[in-house]
C-alpha cells in the first residue's frame, strides 16, 4: 500500500448550496446507525438501527438514536434511505417510524425484515416502501439518489450515491469486497469507479475492521469448513451466528444436507428472518430437511444440525438459555459440536466467554474464533479494501462511518499514508455536525445528543438521573431512613427506622443499623422537631453517609423519607 | 505435534498412603489461584491470589479464595508456597495469613513484594518467609519440596516438584517456554527432564494459552520494538503495563535510555513494584534517568516516556485516570503515543476498549494488540510449549490449572490427542476434589465454596443474597412503599408513600404513583387494618410487582415497610 494514490484535484466538485452531515449513531459506537443528509430544504436519512446495551447501561434493553435534531425540521424529511437489513441499521425503525412517517427506501430483502419488525411491533400502518434496485435513480427532494450494491454478511445491502446541486456523497453502509459471495452479488466496482471519474465531494465509509490489515476472507471459504467439521462429528453439530446472516445460515443448511443432516432452528428472530427470506426467494431449503424443535430427540446425533439464535451471548436468547440448562428442547450433551460463526461484538466479549466456558461445562467441543478462523469471517472490508474503495471513489473528503472512535481514528491515519490531506479528513462521534458547500468543508459544532433507552415497554423514560441511581444501586446499594414525625407538632415520635438493601447483610449487621439510628437522631437535632424538611433530609443524607463510609468503606445510596401523621 | 510421546507406563509410581487435590481458585477463572494438597497428616497450600471482580458482581472489590475447607484442619497446613509475585498468586495473603500463619516459602523478588503487600495491609507480623532458591530441597512435613526455575512474565518465578511417600507431583506455576527471556532465567527444562526420569504422577500445569497454537514468542522481541516507536515518535511515549511485568518495564527504561528520554512511573502499584524491584536488584535503572511526575512538564516531549499502570481499565488506575482528563500530572495530547504492552485478561475486554476509546477522544495515537502484536508476549505457554512440558515430564495423569474451563478443555484435547488417554485427565473447577493413591486417581465430589468478596473495608460481609439485591437494583431499581398504622388501631392512618429510586423518573411518573397507591390500598383490604404484617408485606409486594410489570414490563424491587405510631 505504499503507492499513494492520485485525487481527483483538478475536477471541480462545487456547486451550489450547502450540505450538512449529523450522524445520529453509529459514529462512535458501531451499532445505532443513523445518519442525516440536509440540503437546503431536504432531509435524508440514511438508516435507522439500535444500539445494544452494554452492560454499563443497567438493565436498559435498547438504545435508539435520539432524534430531537429533526424535532423543528420534520417537514424537510424526504425520506429513510435503508443500506441492508440488520438490527443496528433498521432496530429503531419501529420506535421512529410512527414519528417520522416519510418512505422507506430500501431493497427486497431489507423491505420483507424491516416489515417482520413493524408488523410485530403493531406499527406497520405508518410505513410505506419504496423497493429500490442498484443501479437506477430515484429524485427525492433535490437530491438524486442511486443504490450502489455491495457485499456484506447479508444479501441485497446497498450503499448510496447521492448527488446534488452542491456535488456528490457516496455513502457506502457496511461493506467488503468479497469477490465470491454466497449470493452471486459482488460489490459494484464499476460504478464505484464512475462515481469517482465524476467526482465526488466526501466518501463516508463503514471503518469498523481499519485495524485489521490485509483482506477480509470470502463468505465462500466458511461453506466447505461447515462440511468438514460435519462429516467429522459423530454429534449433533450446532450453529450459532447472528439471525440475521442469511448467506451463513444457507450455508449451514447446504453443508448439512451433504451429510445428511436435518435441520432445527431455534430462536425467534432466527425464525423469522428465515421464513422472510424464504418467503422472498433468499433461502433455499427443501421442505424435508427442517424439522421442529419438539422433533428433533427422535433424530439421531449424527444426523442433526440446530442453528441457534444468541452468538453475541444475549440475556434471553436460545444459546444464552442452552447455557444455563433452560431451553425447553435442547440440552447439551457429550459429543456435541457447538461452532460459533460470529465474532463477538465491542461490548459483549465477556458475555460471550462467560457462555462459551458454562458451554464447555457441559460438555460440549466447541469451536470459537480465539480456537480457530475457519468458521466466521467479517462482513466488513479491511485495511487494503478500505484503501481500494478510497482508490476507487477518489472523493476530496473522508467520513470514516460506524466504528469505535479508535477504528475510525485508525483508518483516518491510513488515510493520511495514502496522500489524503489531514485537514481533509474529519472524524467525528455521533452529533459532530460537519458542513459541506462552494468553500470546501469543515466541522461545525456539535448536536447535543443523548442516549434514548428503551426499558421494558417504556421508550425515553429511563433518562441518566434514573441510569446514574442505577449504578450506585448496582455497586453500593440503598439505606432507606424511615422519620415518621407527629402532624402538628412535627416532632419526632418513633425511633428512625433503617431498612437497607445490596448494602450489607442486615442480619448480621445489627450493630451498624443500631449506630446509624443514633446518627440520625442526632442529625435531626436535640429536641427532635423537623420544621424543614428539606434541611433535615439533606443533613441526615450527608451524616449516615458519612458514617457508613467510615464504618464500611461504601457508599450506599442514602434515601431518607418523612412521613407526618 | 502429530508424534505421540510414550508414557512411562512401565514405571511404579504408587506408594503408600493418599493425597487429594484441591484448587480453591485459579480454574475455571484464571486468577484467585490457590491449591491444595494434602498427604496424610500434611498440607501444603501452593498460591494465595485475588480474583478480579467482574462487572457482574456488582460494585465488590477484590474476591479471595474461599478457604472454609480448611477451617477444621488448621493444625495440618504446614506452609504457604509461592510460585511468582503476580496479584492473582499472593494478593490474597493479607486477607488469610493473619487466619493461617504459616511459613511462606517462595523466591527472592517474590517475598519483596509479598512484603509490600503485607506491610501496605498491616499484616506484616503474622507472616515468616522461607526464601527459597531453585533446585534445592525443602522437608515440610511428608513432603519433600523442591522449586524449578520457570519463565515467565516476571523475575524469580518457580514450579514446585512435590515428593511424597505415594509418589511426586509437577505444580508448574505459570510459566512459559522463552529461550531468551530478559533475566536470563530460561525454564528449566534439566530438572524437569530428571522429574520425568524418575517418573511422576501427575502434573498439574498451566493452560490459559491452550487455545493458541506454536509457540509463545520471546520477551527479547519487545525491546527493539520498544526502541523503534520510541525513535520514530517525536512526542511522549506513554507505556502501560502489568505493574508487576518488571521484565517489560525495564525494557521500556532501556529502550528509553538509548533514545535519551527520561522516564516517569504513574501509579501507586507501579510505583511500589518498581521499587521493590530496584531494592533487591531485579531492576536496573540509573538514577538520573527518572524523574517525578510533577516535573515532567519541564521536559521535552521527544525526551520522555512514561510508564504507566492501569493496562487493564480498573477504575481509578493511573491510566483510567488520564483517560478520563481526571489525573493530575498527565494530560494527553496531540501527537502522545500511548502503547499497550499488555492484554486484556477475560473479563476485562469491555473497560479495556472502552478506556482505549476515550484515550483515541484525546488526541492519542494508540498501538494495541488488536492492531499491532509488536509490543506485548504472553508469560503462558502456547499448544507446542504445553505439549512440550508433557513430553519432558511424562506424567501418568494431568490436570490443566489456572485457565478458564473453555481452556482447561482445550488442553485436555490437545493431550488427547497426544496420546494421554481420557480417564487419565482431570478438568476439575475450583472446588473439584482429586484422590490419588495406590489404586490411582479419580475425581471424588466437589468441596463447596462460595465467592468471597471484599467490598470496601469488609471481608465476605457482602454474600450473595446482598449481590442478587444489587443485581435487581442495577437492572431494575427499586420501590419503597411506607405504610403508617395506628399503634393501637392497626388502622390505616395515611396515604400509603411511595418513593423509587433507579425505575422511573418520578416527576414524569405522577400518575403511575397514583395508580400504585391505589393498588396498595387495595391490597391492604377494605378496611384498612394490618393485623398480621408479614401477610400484608408479601401481598403488598406481589400486587405491586404485578402492576408495576403490566404498566412498564419492568420488576423493581419492592420494598414494603410498615411503620406502627
Amino acid at each position: 500500500m505504499s503507492k499513494k494514490f492520485k485525487l481527483n484535484e483538478n475536477r471541480s466538485y462545487y456547486g451550489r448550496g450547502k450540505l450538512k452531515f449529523l450522524p445520529l449513531g453509529g459514529n462512535g459506537q458501531v451499532t445505532k446507525n443513523m445518519f442525516v443528509y440536509e440540503y437546503g430544504s431536504d432531509i435524508l436519512l440514511i438508516d435507522c438501527g439500535m444500539g445494544f446495551p452494554s452492560e454499563m447501561l443497567y438493565g436498559v434493553d435498547m438504545v435508539i438514536p435520539d432524534i430531537s435534531y429533526l424535532a423543528d425540521k420534520r417537514n424537510k424529511i424526504r425520506a429513510f434511505l435503508i443500506t441492508h437489513g440488520h438490527e443496528d441499521h433498521i432496530g429503531a425503525l419501529p420506535y421512529i417510524i410512527d414519528k417520522i412517517s416519510v418512505p422507506i427506501y430500501a431493497t427486497k430483502l431489507t423491505i420483507g425484515l424491516i416489515k417482520a419488525r413493524l408488523k410485530e411491533a403493531g406499527k406497520l400502518n405508518f410505513a410505506n416502501f419504496v423497493q429500490v434496485e442498484p443501479g437506477k435513480r430515484y429524485q427525492i427532494g433535490s437530491f438524486s439518489v442511486e443504490p450502489f450494491q455491495v457485499s456484506h454478511s447479508i444479501p441485497d445491502s446497498v450503499g448510496y450515491y447521492l448527488s446534488t446541486p452542491l456535488g456528490s456523497f457516496v455513502h457506502t453502509g457496511d461493506y467488503k469486497f468479497d469477490w465470491s459471495p454466497i449470493d452471486g452479488r459482488t460489490t459494484d466496482v464499476e460504478r464505484l469507479t464512475e462515481y469517482g471519474k465524476k467526482g465526488v465531494l466526501a466518501l463516508m465509509s463503514d471503518c469498523l475492521r481499519s485495524e485489521k490489515p490485509g483482506t477480509t476472507l470470502s463468505e465462500a471459504d466458511i461453506g466447505k469448513n461447515f462440511e468438514e467439521a460435519m462429516r467429522e462429528t459423530s454429534g449433533r453439530v450446532i450453529i450459532t451466528t447472528f439471525s440475521s446472516n442469511v448467506s451463513r445460515i444457507q450455508q449451514g443448511i447446504d453443508a448439512s444436507i451433504k451429510n445428511n443432516r436435518k435441520v432445527s432452528i431455534a430462536g425467534r428472530s432466527m425464525e423469522q428472518n428465515v421464513k422472510v427470506a424464504i418467503d422472498l426467494g433468499y433461502l433455499k431449503i427443501p421442505k424435508d430437511v427442517v424439522v421442529g424443535l419438539n422433533q428433533i430427540d427422535k433424530i439421531p446425533d449424527r444426523n442433526l444440525t440446530l442453528i441457534v439464535a444468541g452468538s453475541q451471548g444475549q440475556p434471553g436468547s436460545s444459546l444464552s438459555r442452552i447455557a444455563a440448562s433452560e431451553h425447553k428442547f435442547i440440552n447439551i450433551k457429550k459429543g456435541d459440536l457447538i461452532i460459533f460463526s460470529a465474532d463477538p461484538i465491542p461490548g459483549n466479549q465477556d458475555s460471550v466467554y462467560e457462555m462459551i466456558d458454562n458451554l464447555s461445562k457441559l460438555g460440549a467441543i466447541i469451536k470459537y474464533s480465539d480456537i480457530t478462523s475457519d468458521f466466521h469471517v467479517s462482513g466488513h472490508a479491511s485495511q487494503s479494501e478500505l484503501m481500494l474503495m478510497l482508490s476507487l471513489v477518489r472523493p476530496k473528503y473522508l467520513v470514516p462511518i460506524s466504528g469505535m472512535h479508535r477504528q475510525m481514528q485508525q483508518y483516518a491515519l491510513l488515510a493520511r499514508g495514502n496522500g489524503i490531506p489531514s485537514q481533509n479528513i474529519f472524524v467525528v462521534d455521533e452529533g459532530g455536525l460537519i458542513e459541506f458547500d462552494e468553500h470546501g468543508a469543515r466541522t461545525c459544532g456539535e448536536v447535543e445528543t443523548t442516549n434514548v433507552f428503551v426499558d421494558g415497554i417504556g421508550v425515553g423514560d429511563v433518562g441518566s438521573i434514573v441510569l446514574r441511581d442505577r449504578k450506585t444501586l448496582a455497586e453500593e446499594g440503598i439505606v432507606v431512613v424511615i422519620i415518621t414525625i407527629h402532624k402538628k407538632t412535627s416532632q419526632l415520635i418513633e425511633e428512625p427506622e433503617i431498612v437497607s438493601r445490596g448494602f450489607v447483610y442486615m442480619r448480621e449487621s445489627e450493630d451498624l443499623m443500631k449506630e446509624a439510628v443514633k446518627v440520625v437522631k442526632k442529625s435531626i437535632g436535640n429536641n427532635g422537631r423537623i420544621k424543614n424538611w428539606m434541611v433535615i433530609r439533606e443533613r441526615v443524607t450527608e451524616d449516615l453517609e458519612k458514617f457508613l463510609f467510615q464504618k464500611t468503606a461504601r457508599r450506599p445510596m442514602v434515601l431518607p423519607v418523612i412521613i407526618d401523621v
